[in-house]
Parts: structure tokens; C-alpha cells; sequence
């Protein structure tokens, strides 16, 4: 056995079984690893960003991690936008990136670069494997470091030689970790708080925004009066009809204060205090009051079922203290101009039972929020880092870990040009998803920025800057170029028509819905 | 004026006139102030891996930088592969990377990233502007970076505030570096090795490819009877009939040890020594014989058309010596099989004088070298740092710095999917540019790589990672996608018919060229 092997004997003993892969010569051994290792699926990516997008995706419907393939620093590079993503969302990811050997390093191959360097921005832990005989012990760690809460980006370097020598090593298991147990003295701030008849949010992300969690939540908030909301921004969410409808802190900076004006205080569930996604001239950072207390109740670290658990029981909360649960909305379907709400109330009406909502859909989804929370229930995927490219990947990782459900993807266009190599891995995997393209040729959220930044109506380098309309993107055409059949609608009945299409047949189909 | 106004003015007080860009909200006041200085043309990329492949390209063609913008770390770091690229292209670059102001950087907000520990494996400097003050100063830093000798990458970072923030500095000139003159020791020590009568070999690369430098050199091996040849990989070569016909070192390392196993010495002229591209087991690091004697003549900072010609000078080297020159080759049209060999023959026949050959043909151009030593006078591109995904970008920007010449892009199918975005900028720009994809539908080199791993045949893992024939890609959708038009040709003579279309009109053409 060589380290390759024993690489993948210590991913299957962890239960990581699936490896998004682009692989280049120096993992060559490791492909040939992969390839006497059936049981670990390989998932080929066209581009990097696809095969962390994906990983990221995987994680958040799996919970657990799974491997990416990559080749050495350029490879890693490409893939760091979606890690930077999938470091926010607080997915497990184990990534293996290929190196030279550490006697050829002195030579300065064209490949060769500062890997570490490279890495650690988006990795919450980073080593160099020395050896074939080290590859089973620091293939365990590096999953045990994925898998300690909240769950963290890990980076194994893996020279060329440590794949190729042989090696006597066993595999290594490394022990689950479990959350931290709440603090009980911060149970009792939250819960004094919640009793003090001041005006308090309840802020939640993670786990606290699934299943019994969030009913607790929801009861907790009822009891004490208080208001429930999500995080601007999270890595998944369980909504729908018959399911607590939870709004999220709003993107833009006046709304958001606004939400927040009259707060006296914020209890943390899981969550961050909101803050400005960017900073703008004469507009704070922080989008709470200067007054407002902030309680820290419980970190993502923590187990939050448990937390609200607590929070609940001090309280004194009984039975007949019943969550807030949406009801399932009217089916009406769109007819007309094709908006974005359009788009919202079809998807209302037609999507399917427990689908999976991946959203890029930027400026153009900022209101699907509202009128989606009486559809079927669902889980909803965000982009949780900002950085633009991950929708068409997250879903395909998505579909990866969840073949019975049908996924449905929510992709601005000019984000989606950025990893739109993922719908070939859609096609090639066969994999259920529906991608709807806000076809409105334009970077349209910049639009809105440069005229906030008072610069008038955009002359000629600001239009080839922020415009997509010149030629315009074909959608119909780009997936149909990688194996994935697909139609555009520039009205709601035809949109419609469409989605009942994709709904009633599995594997991938793309809409291009111009809006 | 404002910071980014400065930025604009001092980017232009030192000829930097072109910017590739994909902004985002935090570049906006940088956005607007471009909008005020239409004198400098903005060229949109819709991932950054074009823009900074295409920033690679046009400093290749036009000898100075073009400045690039970037939204904050994520976007920097799509571009990384491509800077990556450059770099080891010596091409002169200039980034600007959107920050947060300091004062919002605590509050971690979603972009928020360690943007130097990103920016510094691939730049050669990296700075962050403290104010709008010194925007002025810091930019013109940059571009005196950019164009120090042998040229470089420098990554500016430009908080949001720097640029909002109004100023009173104005644009700073920066002057123009010069080359290093050559070591009259290091010139002494060649020319004794050229005279010792040992068998030598000169390798050149950068500035002594090109022009009268590459013709003195091949005076200087004529009269010394040593061997001329370029490295494996080179920024930019003048070839094709009446220039220096000369060889590179083979990728493979058995090829390449095969060609100095009888060489006793090596003369570096702005080379580097070869060394294999991926270590092998039981292979070496050095391609060159344990007793090689390696003379380092001349760096890649020093003036290296002095520095040839203080060689011939030394030497004695009368006008009566002249430089080998190709002669045009037949013009003989291929028929029958479409292969990799019949490409080049039909390039070499047809392609018009002074186009720019964009070479990323991976295993498929391989022997493209040799055949199209005969055609008309042409630029050569290659892949320098080995991160696949340059080519489609690297002409675009050849294509901005020259629109009067014809670009020619040689595509393999695996690596043009890395950034194919690019083609949207040839059709948005108009560039004069034809991509001939060479689709093999796999990625052939790794396939190669397998069999030398010993792997025997591929299982279905190393299948659905190495092959791209399921579903296979549809180049002349993906075109039509971006507005590009194409055609596909699975005969010589069809290639042949469509190669005469696309040189005998102006603007973007992509040939699917099924091998």
C-alpha cells in the first residue's frame, strides 16, 4: 500500500466517501489511489471553483465533509472563492492539494508556489504532509479538524512522494466531536433579558434554523414577546409551509437599521451582530444601535438545540406555548410580465416537497423571501461569504448528497457566467437540479451602488463595466454547450410552463427567465 | 478630486491606460472615477481569471502593464492562477484590490479576508494604501514595481475610503528603469566556454528571443558551432520564415535528459536551468548532466541584446558569420484525417503575417513547434506557470494591446473551460481573435500520466476524472453563447475551409477542431 492508498483507507474509515476532483499530474498516484477505491465517488469539476463549490454544497445537506482533489497552488487558488464561502457557512471541507516533492522544490518548477500562504486565508487548518508513513494520521486530522465545531476548512498538503512510497501505516479513525454544552450563566443573561420587558431580537443561524431548534426558537420568542429573526446570510434553513416563517436581517444598510432602531437588545443564537456587508461614507459598521445590548447566548461552537433547550426550560415555557408555523400558501399561478415575483409565486405553487433552494439569485431574489414562506417545505442554501460564483457548484455538491431531493437553483446571471462550468458536472452526474437564470444582462446590485455613490447616470466605461447586454448571454445556448437541456422564457405562462417541465422529470434542466 | 480620481491620473501619468476589470461594490467610487477618465479603456472580464490572464497578454504584447481591478480578496484570488502565470512570464502587472476601510475591517464582515497573505505568493510587491494622500505615491510605487527589470506583479490594496476620501496630492511620474548592463566577468566566462571547444549549449529565453538579440545568438553558436535553443516555456518568441529557427527543451523528462545527456556545458542567457516540470520517481530535478557546467551569463534583469552583443564582441565575431533563418515552408493545404499535424500544416500554409500565436495546446500542440517554423512571421505565446486556463484570456489581451494583427489561439479543450468567460470579452471588444479548440475530449495528458504511474488501464474513478466525453463539450454552443460565432470541422479540409473564413474577416471566430 502507498500513501495514496492509505489517503483513501483513512477517508472511508472516517466516512468520507465522496472527492470532488480536478486532478493534475503531481496527484496522479493519488488518482490511481482513487480508482482501486470504488467505494469513494469521484466527482469530476471543470474548473476549482466548481469542485469547492460543490464540497460546500455536499456539507451543508450531509453533514459531514467531503474531499477535494486539487492541484497545487494555482489549482487550490482557483478553488479559495467558494472555500472563502464555504468558511462562513461553517461547512466541513478536507482538501488535498497536490505538491512537488520537498527535493524538487529548490528548483523552482513553473508550478511551484507559497501553498501555505495561499491556503490559510480560507483554511481554518493547513499541513504539509511529511510522509507516507504520516498520510493515515494527518488525513484523520485534518477530517477531525473539519469536523470540530462548527465545522472548518482543512488543507492537507500532499507532496507527490508521500502519495507514491510505500508505507506500513493503518488507516486512523478519528473520534466524532461533539458541540460545546451551552454556558448556563449565559442561559440565565438571555433568559433575565427575554423576562425584562425591553425590546429584544432574537438572532439565529446554524442548526438553530432547523427543525425542532427553531420551533424552540419560535416558542421562546412568543413566550417573551420578542422578535425571531435569521442572520442576514446562512448556510441553510428550513422553511416552508408548516415550518416557523423567520425573516432575515436585510442586505441593504438603511433597511437594516431601520429593522433595528427601536432594538434595545440582541440575543446571539448561533449568530453574528449584524454588521454592513460594505462600509459606505457617513453610514456606521455596525447595524445596531449604539444602546443595544448584545448577548452573546450561545457561539456556533455550541450545541444550539441544547442552548434553546435551556433557554427554555428557565423560562418556564409549557405545552401550550405552540410555535408560529406558516401556512401553506394559495397556488395561484403567475401570469404576465415575468418579474422576480412572478418567478416566487410559480416556485410557491409548484415546487416539490423537501426541494432544495440554492440562491445566487443577488439584487434580482431580494424579495422571494416573503412570499415563499407558504411553499412546500424546503431547505434554503445562501451564499455566505459574498463571494460571487457559488450558486450553480453549491447546488450540484447539493444534489451530490441528496439524489431523492430535487434541487432548484436561484442564479443571477452575472454570478453565474463566474463557475457556470458546474452545469457540465450537473450533466455528467445526472444530477436532478433545475437552474433558473435572473436573466437581466446586467451586474444590477452595481447599478444601485454607483448611484448611491452619486456619480449620475453611468457613462460609457461604467456601462462596460457593470453591463451584460453587449452581446448578451445566451443561457439556452452555454448549457446546451455542456449537455444540460434547457429553455428561456420571457413570460410568466411560458416560465410556468417550463418549471412544470423540469419539476416532472429528473436531471438537469436550465430556464433562462428574462426578467 | 478624490482618491480614486489620483489613482486614475497617476495611472495615466506613467502610460497605463488600459484596465481589465470585474469590480464590485467596494471599487465603485474607483468606478466612477474611471467613468470621469475616459481616456483609460475598461475592458470587462466576467470572472477574474480573464482579467488578469488578459492583463498577462496585453504586457506581453505591449511591453508595459495594464492595471487590473479586483473586488477585495475572493475576487483577487480567481485571479491568482493567471497572475501566477504572469509572474513567471515576467510580465509587468498592476492590481488593484477593493478593501474595506480599516476602521470597518473588526467587525468582520462577509468579504473581509487576509488579502496580503493571498496577494504574495503571486506578487512581487504588495502594498495597501493607508489613505487617499497617498494614493498618488503607492500607485506610481506600483507601476515602478510593475516595470522594474525583468518586470513584475504588484498588487495594490486600495481601501473603499482611500478612494471616497477627497485629497489636494496630485499624480506622481514615475521615471523608467532601465535593464541591468550586463557582468563583463560573467561575458568573459561565456566566451572562454565557447572557445574551449567543449560541447555547449546556449539557452536563451525573455528579450533574447526576440528581434536582433535572437539573430546575434545565432551568429554566437553558428561561429562557436555550440547548439542555440529556448526554454521549455517562454513569454513571447519571434518565429517563422526569416527568423532564427530554434528548439525548445522537451516537456517530457526523458526527452528532455535524452537532449543534454551529451552536453558538457550550458550557457543561461536570460534562462533559467531546465529542470523537470513534475518530479518522477527514480527521475531527477535537473535535466542537465551532474558534470554540466552551468555559465550564468546573463539574468533576466540585465539587458540581454548588450549582453549578446558584448558576447559577439568578445568573440570576434565578423559580419561575414550570419544568423540561420527559417525559410517559408510550402503552402501545401492538409486533406483527409483532422490531426494536430494537419493543424499545423494548414497554419502554417494560411495564417497571415505578424499574427500572435497563443499557445495553450497542451499534449495536443505538442509538435506544432517544428512543422510551423516556415510560416509566415508570427508571435509565440505559452503557458508559463503550468496553471492551466491562460489561454482564451492571454489573447484577449494580446488582441487589445495589437488590433491590427491577427491572434491565434491554440486551445486545449480541458484547460479552455477553465476561464472560457474570455470569450465573451473577444465578441464584447470585437477582437480579432480565432480560437481553435483542439477536442479530444479528455484530458490527454494526464491519460499519459496514468500509464507512466504504472496504473495500467483506467477504472471507472480515473475514467470520470481524466475523461471529458460524457456528456462531451459542445464548443460551438458555448460560443454561440457568448456571442461568439463558431463552427466545428472533423476533416482537414473543413478546418481548412473554415481557417480561410476566420483569417479572411475581422473580429472573433472559434473553430471546434475535432482531433
Amino acid at each position: 500500500m502507498n500513501g495514496a492508498d492509505l489517503l483513501c483507507e483513512t477517508l472511508l474509515a472516517n466516512g468520507v466517501d465522496v472527492c470532488f476532483a480536478n486532478p493534475g499530474t503531481s496527484e496522479m498516484h493519488f488518482v490511481a489511489a482513487l480508482d482501486r477505491n470504488p467505494r469513494i465517488r469521484c466527482v469530476l469539476g471543470l474548473f476549482e471553483g466548481v469542485v469547492t463549490g460543490a464540497a460546500d454544497g455536499y456539507a451543508r445537506m450531509a453533514d459531514k465533509p467531503a474531499a477535494t482533489l486539487l492541484h497545487l497552488g494555482p489549482g487550490l487558488a482557483n478553488g479559495l472563492a467558494n472555500l472563502h464561502n464555504a468558511r462562513r457557512a461553517f461547512s466541513p471541507v478536507v482538501n488535498i492539494v497536490g505538491e512537488h516533492p520537498a527535493e524538487h522544490l529548490p528548483y523552482d518548477a513553473p508550478l511551484t508556489s507559497d501553498i501555505e500562504s495561499l491556503a490559510r486565508p480560507m483554511s481554518n487548518w493547513v499541513q504539509r504532509t511529511a510522509s507516507a508513513d504520516e498520510v493515515g494520521r494527518d488525513t484523520a486530522a485534518a477530517i477531525g479538524a473539519a469536523m470540530a465545531w462548527p465545522h472548518q476548512i482543512a488543507t492537507l498538503i500532499l507532496p507527490a512522494d508521500a502519495a507514491w512510497d510505500e508505507t506500513a501505516s493503518a488507516a486512523v479513525e478519528v473520534p466524532l466531536a461533539a458541540p460545546r454544552a451551552p454556558d448556563p450563566a449565559q442561559i440565565t443573561l438571555a433568559a433575565r433579558a427575554l423576562r425584562s420587558g425591553r425590546s429584544t431580537t432574537i438572532l439565529l443561524s446554524g442548526h438553530a434554523l432547523r427543525g425542532p431548534a427553531l420551533e424552540l426558537a419560535s416558542r421562546i420568542a412568543r413566550h417573551s414577546a420578542a422578535r425571531l429573526m435569521a442572520q442576514q446570510s446562512n448556510a441553510r434553513m428550513e422553511r416552508g409551509a408548516g415550518r416557523v416563517p423567520i425573516d432575515r436581517v436585510p442586505y441593504n444598510v438603511d433597511q437594516a437599521l431601520a429593522t433595528f432602531a427601536q432594538t434595545e437588545q440582541v440575543i446571539l443564537v448561533g449568530a453574528k451582530a449584524p454588521v454592513a456587508f460594505f462600509l459606505f461614507p457617513d453610514k456606521p459598521s455596525s447595524m445596531l444601535p449604539a444602546d443595544c445590548e448584545v448577548i452573546e447566548m450561545a457561539g456556533r461552537d455550541v450545541d444550539l438545540g441544547a442552548a434553546l433547550q435551556a433557554l427554555a426550560d428557565e423560562l418556564g415555557i409549557g405545552r401550550d406555548v405552540f410555535p408560529e408555523l406558516a401556512a401553506r400558501a394559495d397556488a395561484a399561478l403567475p401570469t404576465g410580465r415575468l418579474t422576480p415575483d412572478a418567478i416566487a409565486q410559480a416556485l410557491t405553487a409548484l415546487m416539490p416537497e423537501h426541494a432544495i433552494v440554492v440562491d445566487e439569485s443577488v439584487s434580482s431574489g431580494r424579495n422571494f423571501f416573503k412570499p415563499t414562506y407558504g411553499a412546500r417545505p424546503h431547505d434554503f442554501l445562501q451564499l455566505t461569504g459574498g463571494a460571487i460564483g457559488i450558486g450553480i457548484p453549491l447546488a450540484t455538491g447539493a444534489a451530490v448528497a441528496c439524489p431523492q431531493r430535487k434541487v432548484v437553483t436561484l442564479q443571477a446571471d452575472g454570478s453565474g457566467m463566474y463557475t457556470v462550468q458546474a452545469l457540465w458536472t450537473q450533466a455528467r452526474e445526472r444530477l436532478d437540479v433545475v437552474t433558473i437564470v435572473f436573466a437581466n444582462s446586467r451586474y444590477a446590485i452595481l447599478h444601485n451602488e454607483l448611484k448611491n455613490v452619486g456619480a449620475g447616470e453611468p457613462g460609457r466605461n461604467a456601462r462596460r463595466m457593470l453591463d451584460l447586454d453587449d452581446p448578451a448571454l445566451d443561457w439556452v445556448h452555454l448549457a446546451k454547450g455542456m449537455g444540460v437541456e434547457a429553455a428561456r422564457a420571457d413570460s410568466a405562462e411560458a416560465f410556468v410552463d417550463l418549471l412544470k417541465r423540469a419539476f416532472a422529470s429528473r436531471g438537469p434542466f436550465l430556464i433562462e427567465a428574462v426578467i
